[in-house]
């Protein structure tokens, strides 16, 4: 028999201690023991939960019981949880979590202590789908070209209304809000970071490479207007808030921002809520693995694997290398990211202008490859909309200010990635 | 160090050899060991092979070597390999096989044999997609609902482009054969034989079920006419062939045959020679697996996973259960199939006739979902296709026996069956 502890008794937690009993001649088949979920730690005793475990609000009821085997940590944030999980490590307790925030700033250190402790996190990134599983052991014949996730339930069922049902912005922020999608204050979810934690998960045991949030490239999905939208459907592109990993000649990019992609490609018919990942191995090709990433059952489906695994006895490396191995692999910084970009500017609708756009834009090596021009309801101005040949990053944010201190340019100008 | 010795030095034992050597550095990263491939069995000395490894003709060589860590099986057929992989494994030596066939006919015998060594097989299904171990290890919470698989990119090439370019099946068949995706008897592939091994591999992890090719429903691509995609589209369902294992109250289904899909599913958007698995889990609700289902790396890369897993030591079940695990479930046998169904038949162009065949259907509890009429070059005989609501195979088989005994009703009747 095998006793779990799980801190943090929300909606996951119910979940976890309500699978393992309901699924519980399954989950023993599976892992040749029972698993048992003995007890759990909340913030506030008074509350109603519907489990029917043993609750405390003293994390030493479970981090120094030392019948308990397996502590699984669910209450989110990163200090408070890192110190609790750090005590349980120290007490030899094997731990699972599905805490983002806290691989996302920790994992490097966890490893180091962990050592020979299993210490796992499936439901941390892309919630039920088995992705971590399937990078660290099923791909491990390959170098890891690239990746490319929708890891952001909350952003892809916007884009997916803003695209198939010509919703508006705010209008469908506030209805994603009221199902219960986004939170009041949504800026985790739309501005990118919760994405983030996943794909510096997912780049470590792609790459080997230790980066956090504020290394890399973060941006959201707030600007994206019905005309970007029109724009894509035009050229063949869906629009999609991605985590992306890349191996290039110089190093590695990490970037999360919204981004075209060809509506041929498998992750561009990914829609709603649901997640997945693209992983391009050198030797295996394109892989995709699809699913529910979120929710209280299938994160919880998740946690619960882990748990199966571990006391199966198996012990993948944390990070998914042996001890000792040193990724020779750098991280590029934002500027030196290469790719193909969208424009979005307003301009005086008058003959000259356009030359005057593609003379600045060719001062900075910067070609146009496609283009449309819409009027507006001033006669007077016209909306011009392109999209460009590869270029560095650097060199577009130098062309877009150029752009913007053209006198034929007015109000902002909107720029999105593209990868094709 | 762990020395492999390759047993079937043919396009994926080429592979493999291969990318042990040009990815060494990162897969022992991975391993914690460097990986070697010692040597290679092959049938035929004087043939030119890309290896550099030392080959021999006597499977001795490898089985019988002390030296040789892990044995890996890619010869093909089922007696043959069966005999060696028994020697090796009673030499105590692990055992990772690419091969289907010697899976679907014994499986259950090589698990009891094997005992605690290893025995891996993640190549055997879907090729390079980690398919095996997200069944295995990544739903392990879940009980199963139902599987359905593209799990033979020649089937799904030829029907792609049946689909998308309007080719005709001899055609298209002819094509695939010069492009090498079809063999010179394409029966294995187009017949859906080949699907049948994989799915009887995945249904035993899903759901403890031992059974044979010979005991379930087997149907093939090859009756499919540009008249049934065209009734496809009109009803915005795509037609693949699919591998589908589905638990019902009474127990468990396992069927391979063409069938119509809503496109909206995520399965139904896999196109050319790719593979993709969807599962459904009580828990996780639908996940899917996507990628490239054969091709000597994509392959190799998950022999090599296999490989690697063994080396980090894990130890999991063969088959997803511990020892002395009883499935308590059915395989249900074909009469008993519930679904919808598709029917094409010729009658005769006059008043009556459709009354004539609703009533006989009628007479079987089956009723008509969607139907449509089309002309035919002979002004008196017109094309019917429907749709049924769900019904029991039994009772469709008889209803098509009754339908072309009808006067009114000429030549063979074609049926396929829906997937909602």
């Amino acid at each position: 028999m095998v006793n779990i502890g799980i801190l943090g008794v929300g909606t996951v937690g119910t979940s976890v201690a309500n699978i393992l009993e309901a699924n519980g001649d399954i989950i023993e088949a599976r892992a040749g023991k029972k698993i048992i979920a003995k007890a759990g730690v909340v913030k506030n005793l008074s509350k109603d939960r519907a489990v029917s475990i043993k609750l405390s609000d003293n994390p030493s009821d479970i981090i120094d019981d030392p019948e308990i085997d397996i502590v699984v940590e669910l209450m989110g944030g990163v200090e408070e949880p890192y110190e609790l999980v750090k005590r349980a490590l120290s007490n030899g307790k094997a731990v699972v979590t599905a805490n983002k925030a806290l691989l996302a700033y920790h994992r490097y250190e966890l490893q180091e202590l962990a050592g020979d402790i299993p210490f796992m996190y499936e439901a941390s990134t892309a919630g039920g789908i088995p992705v971590i599983g399937a990078l660290r052991s099923g791909l491990s014949a390959n170098h890891i070209e690239s990746m490319q996730g929708i890891m952001n339930g909350t952003c892809n069922y916007m884009l997916t209304k803003m695209i198939n049902e010509g919703a508006n912005y705010d209008d469908i922020l506030k209805e994603a809000q009221e199902l219960g999608y986004a939170e009041a204050d949504p800026t985790f979810d739309v501005g990118g970071f919760d994405a983030s934690h996943k794909l510096l998960i997912l780049a470590s045991i792609a790459y080997g490479i230790d980066a956090k949030p504020e290394d890399i490239l973060i941006e959201g999905i707030e600007n994206i207007t019905q005309t970007d939208v029109a724009f894509a459907k035009e050229f063949g592109y869906e629009i999609k808030l991605l985590g992306i990993a890349k191996k290039v000649e110089e190093g590695i990019e990490l970037r999360v921002h919204s981004t075209m992609i060809p509506q041929s490609s498998m992750i561009a018919k990914v829609d709603g809520v649901m997640n997945a990942v693209t992983v391009v191995g050198d030797r295996v090709g394109e892989t995709m693995y699809y699913g529910a990433g979120a929710g209280g059952d299938a994160t919880a489906s998740a946690v619960i694997a882990d748990i199966v695994d571990i006391v199966r006895g198996n012990r993948e490396p944390m990070l998914g290398y042996k001890e000792g191995f040193q990724s020779n692999l750098k991280l590029l910084s934002r500027d030196e990211i290469v790719t193909h970009y969208y424009l979005r500017l307003m301009v005086d609708d008058q003959s000259g202008v356009l030359a005057s756009i593609t003379s600045t834009l060719g001062k900075f090596g910067i070609s146009i490859e496609s283009m449309l021009q819409k009027p507006t309801n001033d006669d007077d101005i016209a909306k011009l909309l392109f999209t460009t040949h590869i270029c560095q990053e650097s060199k577009m944010q130098d062309a877009i200010k150029a752009l913007s201190a053209l006198s034929v340019v007015h109000g902002d100008i909107a720029m999105m990635r593209i990868e094709k």
